[in-house]
């Protein structure tokens, strides 16, 4: 374990911190990763704005389920585990001020908020995942709007804890697949900034590097939004984990070369069958994988599995603006008039992946409930 | 034929004009494409800074070789074909003022200006092509050095010449390959900014375009320096072709969604066995192409054609800076001390092809001097 206070490697400089009103850099490194969420001292919900990442770092006390929403939209928290989380905390944080309301009006607010928070992106199935156990936790629990609230900061704490205990089972799970030595190719970010621990397809490596493995990952930078080189470089720098950030359309070349030794990505829905949606560009890869005998992993929490969808078919997939495609840091790059298309996820069918990795081990479809 | 003066497309809306000193916008459109590259009334070598485009479309003239070597190594003319015509044309705007010089110290000069501008970027071979003939033409060349340098005046504008007319054919021979209502994914820019004509790949989308077959370009923005959606985007704008630029990473996706019907692509060197040197990423595409049964074309002028390598190990693959990958816009998108890689080809292997297309016509390898 290293100490919160010695360097985390001489390659990395700490990026500027931004301070914004009633708001500080606060941050705290738990072992080896960045803390994502946590709730504030009054109860709101804590997040590191990560559109801002890696140029600052920037900590908001999210007050309301509707900023909490706008966040997630606005993809100030993404990641399939960590929207999970956040919603669930984001109703608690919402409820706060009716607890002294009766108690339907109490739960009718529930079912307004629930509706929110559920409607800010279609693809990651966490989201409801977690809602829905936050608003199962509400109707059955006995007494009034006091009770009901104190249940439901219980049960969203108890997401978090759960994802982060998942996060790390998951380390373990994964961890033989590992070598000394492996060069692990990763797209976007399936890390500490993804969940409310160390991660899914990152926290193998986080363990392989605590147990003195040598390890060095080429990351994805993952347009159009950058959450490889943004965030995944930032976490594993931090970390002090030897990582290269590439062009996404280099991965080809890198696997002809052999430099590649395997493929881990996260999940933002896995499907029975065991197809699953994840960021653009994750179906290519696979692709590639396959071609050149590369393994490819996909690890994901219990809570990514949808056991109510027989295939990658039917999971939605979210269309975003063409603006992020179009512009980048506010520069346009595409001519004016000429039209993008932005698919935020691709989905990979299961014969493409190797083996899955989730908080049960290594697991093969057919996923139920319970895998 | 279009009208030079009627509108090239509603959808498009012409960007910002900079004017520069001893610069004013002249681009010409010769019936459907931009012109990439001219000589200046002077005798300069006048190029269009594709650094700037699509924000500002900027012509400079360059007066000596050296700075016709920068333009090339910065980027502000690129493209296997316009650096080869470009280098050529260098060479003359260079020697102008040496034209009363001894004939000896004229061709000393003439083999310098040459290593120079041949070493300005390793991959493409239209650079070493043009140099070679340009310094066979000056040794060849009987007299003194005025006689000399018309040679090379007439030299570098047969290139330009020769280079525009095989574009045409290729556009000719690629035709059938396009039908009516074809969905073409193309990668980085092998159009009218690559070469002194319409483009290798471009040619024929232009040419069905003109035959009135409708045609739908999905672009590729081709990061780190994003000539996909910067140059082919703004130049089929131009030319009123509908088209839709695609982050690198969602190849694959549209691929499996059956919304591509073809695949065509330029290259910078092809060896004698067909393996062929092209932008970072065009690896990717063609495994992406053949796992899905889409037909994959290169486009080249014979020019771009290696006979002395007898397969792709042998091309030289250019290493640039790791802050184009690092920075978009200036705005830092790595954090501070992490790598990035960036080499700016990859090698597509010649069973990936389903046909090469030159001013030859459908070709297949091996490839002589005169395929």
């Amino acid at each position: 374990m290293r100490s919160l206070t010695a360097p985390l490697g001489a390659r990395f400089e700490h990026p500027r911190t931004l301070r914004i009103p009633h708001s500080t850099l606060r941050i705290r490194f738990r072992a080896m990763s960045v803390q994502a969420i946590a709730w504030s001292p009054t109860g709101a919900v804590r997040i590191v704005d990560q559109r801002a990442l890696p140029e600052a770092h920037i900590e908001r006390d999210l007050e309301s389920a509707e900023a909490v929403a706008d966040a997630i939209r606005t993809l100030q928290v993404r990641g399939a585990p960590l929207i999970g989380i956040a919603a669930a905390m984001g109703l608690v944080a919402g409820m706060r001020e009716l607890r002294a309301a009766p108690r339907e009006a109490f739960l009718a607010r529930v079912t307004r908020l629930v509706e929110l928070l559920a409607g800010t992106r279609p693809t990651a199935v966490n989201l409801s995942w977690a809602l829905d156990r936050m608003a199962r936790a509400a109707v059955a629990t006995p007494g009034d709007a006091s009770a009901i609230w104190e249940r439901l900061h219980v049960e969203a704490t108890a997401v978090l804890k759960e994802e982060r205990a998942m996060c790390r089972r998951i380390g373990e799970a994964a961890l033989p697949l590992i070598p000394d030595g492996a060069k692990v190719l990763t797209h976007c970010n399936a890390g500490a900034l993804a969940t409310g621990g160390i991660g899914t397809a990152l926290a193998p490596i986080y363990l392989a590097h605590e147990a003195g493995r040598a390890v060095h990952v080429f990351v994805d930078e993952t347009r159009p939004v950058l959450q490889g080189s943004r965030l995944t470089a930032w976490e594993l720098a931090h970390a002090g984990i030897p990582c290269t950030v590439i062009a996404d359309a280099a991965a080809g070349a890198l696997m002809r070369q052999a430099t590649v030794d395997l493929v881990i990505v996260g999940a933002d829905r896995i499907a029975a069958n065991g197809d699953f949606a994840n960021k653009i560009g994750t179906y290519g890869l696979a692709v590639l994988a396959l071609h050149h005998g590369v393994p490819f992993y996909c690890a994901a929490p219990s809570s990514t599995i949808d056991p109510s969808l027989e295939d990658g078919a039917g999971i939605p997939i979210e269309q975003r603006s063409p603006d992020e495609v179009r512009t980048i840091a506010g520069r346009p790059v595409v001519p004016t008039g000429v039209a993008a298309l932005n698919p935020a996820f691709d989905v990979t069918p299961a014969r493409y992946v190797t083996s899955y990795v989730t908080d049960r081990g290594l697991v093969k479809p057919p996923f139920g409930a319970s895998p």
